[in-house]
């Protein structure tokens, strides 16, 4: 953490009338004169309060209330904003995410343009603008000057966003570290005027500071723009913002981007499909979710009369007939009034609620990104051999809806790669591309890449828990498969449990390792049979190279002979050949049998992509994905190399600190 | 994570209207009934909202703010509330914390008693009560019922707190999981009456709600007692109540602590001094610590008018004459006016400040624990053979002073108990107790003992980079030593960083790493020169015996001599074999070579004590501690017997879950 959490800066914006001044330790070195100079600069201040011990009362008038604004400027580190590279990262990333939101509410295709200007050597602005609905005025200044200010947080449905406070703190920081405000330009509609607000976030009182504020012209037809300038630090490759758009764009296919960098490169990430991810559907909390305090809170602020109602409106999976029955065990009727229930009863409804077996929480709520997409996506964004993916079925951790996929790239150009970018420094080029590939693990919360602590996530948990050698990749016990391979994961739920405000991990919930390790494993399997194939084949191609070099001798040795037909023989001779290594044409299942022509075609589309070397989908395969994917695929290749021009000068300038 | 962070629990309480229902997914098992009956229930709150995607209008409508209570109660896993039995140990530790930042503040040695009661299988009460000052009854409600309230926060000095939202969050998780209100009793003086409030915190505005405030007659004079009901679950051994409170006692030699458990058994802690800590003063942010936003947001706020004057009063280290270079720097004088300062030349001014060379801030807002007292308070908690223990000179992270302490106990019981005690789970009883016994280490920040997330911790990175095999002890690499060493360390700091804010674990910065291994390195260097001693004099013991083996032999055989004096003869014979062996009884120095009796007198005296097998320090050092640690340390030979039957109890429990 070479420049992390400075809460110094902050702290000077809150000072308080300072202590008496207690006599020096002797233990502590410092000129005397010093000592003397030092202390008419606080004595001026102390005037006013009692020296001497603190009492209750003067205790008393040093109580105030903190806004949360001032505690997570002083704790930024908490938000992700504990070093300059990340800062700049986060104040990405929680743009995008807002925006990617916006737009998928609104149901619009997202198109976001993302801009990052360097001013000084660690001074920049980021430029970040969308096609969404826009947000009305009045809206404008809260969302952007206030932490703790949004429209997910009080619902149960998935969503990037879950607290309001990303974008808000990345303009705090911006402030804090520039002075300069938050720019905000916003139109919500074709004829409809787009506001300009420039907004600072005052922190004392966690209310917004509208600096300007005024219409002006754009050429957009709708959306937003926000802008920020801030001390921060620019990188690529791991961890760099690089890494996180492209892993967004794997994780949103329906999303456009581009991206134009401080050196001016442009990159553009077309849309790999027209399709909106599925509208999700809010959700009621699930009775066996709850405790005894919050079940009262709710039969005080329920809209239901009767308690029968008041179960089945406010909570899911509680049918008439079952609030009957749990009324009944509570001692008290359908029909009883909310606001006859005396604590008593309240704690017998909740043991009644907790005893009585109620349906798992519906999992509409949910919107996975679907195995076609995350095989498209990988497509597109890795250059590999062999590329599978699966969708587990909507479970449940702790009353909360989720669902894990899991994507698996392997061979083709990722020999070269290093992984285990698992430091926080985001140092990038820690190791020697000569090193042997490791398994890369990509990690996704709700389409939302995580870069950093990937250690602590349960999704590399549980990749490591995972028996890779039964699937044909060489492993070290406790350590990630040591193979050129890609496994991504995203998990999607209603809530997911981050293990901070930064979102950068996923906490470690059993439920939630289990269904993680499933998908890995269905994944797995599919390697295991692909690498087995391979390599059964290439014995046989083997044997059918050695009949093909002598095909040519005997057929010259036979030219002598009349009424000889060259071509002719040859061709016999070569279906001869086919014949005998007829195995090299031939599939096999997990166990090394043959397998029917029919069957295998079911196989090969089972989420699953086998790429020739060249890095093209086989046509018979590219039904399964956005045309776009081969072309991209070109364009791509071009973009690869920059950034890798640009990985290796990073490395150099680390090395330089 | 059994039972760890469960949102669901808390999204009941901010539910909101549901959004349009999207058609079920196919992918999801759910009986078609199912879906069927759950519609209308979902139906009846949509009548209102306009169904199809949202506009920026209807999300507009959405919007609303979030209070801090809100974010917590549903992140309480943040705050340290994210299992039960961590829940029960987070509250103990936020009110000893407040009880005893109370007393000090007042200028009181703090007599504190903890009792935790268990109401059911995973009901508590815990009830803490102290000495201090108490609290004034229009500041109650809003201490212990609203997040983000307190004196700590806007000054820089060191204390337990630092963010006002402790005590008032374990109250709300007791509200949450029980209903329950939090119970307060303060008296602020003899004569004054005693209020006692009944407070539930209402988590959607985050204010404090009087359910009964009254005065009442209660025994003692001063202070405050509170008493929170919880679902919790109690714990022995590793990261309990008990660990909290004997490390609590060890860094607080001049509290006293009484704490009585579940089943009943009682257990004192009295003071091993009657000297209170130094008092601290609290500092002016020093200039190179800030950020330029932060400077122009001071330079707004300030009470001075021009700008020396503003230097000079509001940053510490900045003398008039350095004021005055400042200044020039920036192109402007002492005397310009504040308001007249526009944003460039803020920049300037900046600029200069961060390019002028000035002194490290004064570090008289630390008050260390102090080596004696560390080695008074191992000699009570720990049955060693050899204790040492050290005081670094205060310096600076960030701006921010910060002090670290190590005291290091080897051998005698320790023997037996095992260590690494990393797992948040807090499961106890994991090694079992023939395992060669491994380091332990005791954590602290601002005298809190820190108990979970051991191996985030900045103190335990310290202890596995030190290379503990120059010092005597076994170490694998990567691997903290495998030894009967016990290593505490103590990080002192006006703001300690921590990594969450359940402030488990200290953010890893260089500068502060680089301190607590020098520590470390000044423990060890004695550890091994006692070790080194130890061998020697054990090698030539043995020779002595061999002597004295012979001595009663020749005395026999010289028996019939005339004129002998067989105990004269015996004492002559003693004494040359005392001289032949006179090694035995000589100290020696690093190098293993001899030192002269006054020399050993300083070297035993430079805060290291060696005892012997029995547990007693030596008369000649007891002088260095308060005369109590001898009879404390009988007292604790009980309880520890108790502690350890609850322990293999508890691991019992463990395995049957």
């Amino acid at each position: 953490m070479d420049d992390a959490t400075a809460p110094s800066a902050t702290q000077a914006t809150f000072e308080f009338p300072a202590e008496p001044a207690a006599p020096a330790p002797e233990n502590i070195r410092m000129p005397q004169s010093a000592k003397a100079r030092s202390k008419p600069t606080q004595g001026k201040k102390k005037a006013a309060k009692a020296s001497g011990p603190a009492s209750a009362e003067t205790m008393a008038a040093q109580q105030r209330e903190i806004s949360v604004a001032e505690f997570f400027a002083r704790n930024r580190h908490l938000l992700g904003f504990d070093n300059k590279r990340k800062a700049l990262l986060t104040s990405v990333k929680e743009a995008v995410d807002n925006a990617l939101d916006a737009c998928e509410e609104a149901g619009v295709l997202p198109e976001i343009h993302l801009e990052i200007r360097q001013l000084s050597e660690d001074r920049f602005r980021m430029i970040c603008r969308d096609n969404g609905p826009g947000i009305v005025k009045q809206q404008i200044p809260n969302i952007f000057g206030k932490l703790l200010y949004g429209s997910k947080f009080h619902r149960l449905k998935m969503s990037r966003g879950q607290q309001g406070i990303g974008i808000s703190a990345a303009g705090m920081y911006g402030l804090l570290t520039t002075g300069k405000p938050v720019s905000i330009v916003s139109k919500t509609g074709a004829k409809k005027p787009a506001h300009h607000y420039k907004l600072a976030i005052d922190t004392k009182k966690n209310k917004p500071d509208i600096i300007e504020d005024r219409e002006v012209e754009v050429p957009w037809e709708r959306g937003t723009e926000i802008e920020i300038e801030m001390v921060a630090g620019f990188n690529r490759g791991r961890q760099s913002v690089f890494e996180y758009i492209d892993q967004t764009a794997i994780a949103n296919p329906h999303a456009a981007f581009t991206f134009k960098g401080p050196t001016g490169e442009l990159m553009e990430y077309p849309r790999a499909t027209e399709e909106l991810p599925r509208e999700t559907r809010e959700i009621k909390p699930h009775p066996h979710g709850i405790e005894l305090g919050v079940l009262m809170k709710m039969l005080k602020e329920t809209r239901a009369t009767q308690v029968g109602a008041f179960l089945q409106q406010d909570f899911s999976r509680v049918s008439s007939s079952v609030a009957g029955q749990i009324c009944q065990k509570a001692g008290i009727t359908a029909r009883t009034w909310v606001n006859t229930v005396d604590p008593q009863t309240a704690e017998k409804l909740y043991q009644a609620l907790q005893d009585t077996r109620l349906r798992a929480p519906s999992t509409d709520c949910l919107a996975p990104i679907g195995a076609e997409a995350i095989l498209s996506g990988l497509l597109k964004g890795i250059k590999a051999e062999f590329y599978t993916a699966s969708t587990r079925p909507p479970t449940v951790y702790r009353g909360n809806p989720f669902q894990i996929e899991v994507g698996v790239a392997f061979g083709g150009d990722l020999g070269g790669s290093s992984s285990s970018d698992d430091d926080d420094n985001g140092s990038v080029g820690k190791k020697a591309k000569d090193e042997p590939a490791a398994a890369r693990v990509i990690r996704f919360a709700n389409r939302v890449p995580l870069l950093y602590q990937q250690s602590a996530c349960s999704t590399y948990k549980s990749v490591i828990e995972t028996k890779w050698n039964n699937y044909g990749l060489s492993q070290a016990r406790g350590a990630i498969p040591q193979a050129p391979v890609v496994i991504l994961i995203h998990m999607a739920s209603v809530w997911v449990p981050f293990t901070s405000e930064s979102k950068e991990a996923i906490a470690d919930y059993d439920e939630i390792r289990k269904e993680i390790k499933l998908a890995i494993a269905e994944c797995g399997r599919r390697l295991g049979i692909y690498l087995r194939r391979k390599k059964r084949r290439a014995h046989f191609s083997q044997r059918r190279d050695v009949f093909h070099k002598y095909i040519d001798e005997v057929v010259e040795a036979c030219r002598a002979m009349a009424t000889f037909n060259k071509d002719e023989f040859r061709r016999s001779l070569v279906s001869l050949a086919e014949q005998a290594t007829a195995h090299a044409d031939i599939e096999f299942d997990e166990h090394g049998n043959m397998i029917q022509p029919k069957e295998q075609a079911e196989r090969t589309l089972e989420h699953t992509v086998i790429v020739d070397r060249e890095g093209e989908p086989p046509a018979g395969q590219l039904g399964l994905f956005a045309t776009e994917s081969a072309d991209t695929n070109g364009g791509r290749k071009k973009k690869r190399a920059k950034a890798a021009k640009g990985k290796t000068k990073k490395a150099k300038s680390a090395r330089k600190r």
